[in-house]
């Protein structure tokens, strides 16, 4: 699997995510994911409207998905549930 | 517009907006819009990932819209972008 044109967001601040899409697409990628999960669901919804708005009002939002992770943790016992959520953007 | 089958996510626990998405399903709406905005973003995806996995896996998950809204807040001059996002359940 590719994952040359997909951004995962974390916690830094949104315009470095922003920067990371827009160089993605100058390199000539149509089409950019933007992934995220958990408390960074809300940025990866930030970035992408932070692109159409200021950067490129052309930008396209298509499917929306979202889904659950398990995930372990050495703090927990058992399995934690995350939420995930995948942007895809075209150009 | 009737905002009858409408749950607006805020801060209070995820629980809690599971249990009105499905009072509103029980009563016999057959779509209801999940609405939040700005870090609530996040909690929405919890509660429909929640409701899907935990009690309802027949659930559908529908169109997942973003956007932007202005807000003007008296701690800052001129109005703030924050981000939306509605997601569309049937059921």
């Amino acid at each position: 699997m590719s994952r040359s044109n997909t951004v995962f967001i974390g916690r830094k601040p949104v315009l470095n995510y922003v920067l990371a899409c827009m160089t993605l697409f100058k390199s000539g990628q149509e089409e950019v994911l933007v992934k995220a999960r958990g408390r960074s669901i809300s940025t990866a919804v930030d970035v992408v409207e932070v692109i159409r708005n200021r950067f490129m009002p052309d930008l396209k939002v298509g499917d929306i998905t979202i889904g659950t992770e398990k995930l372990t943790s050495s703090d927990r016992p058992g399995p934690t549930n995350v939420s995930t959520i995948e942007i895809k953007l075209t150009h």
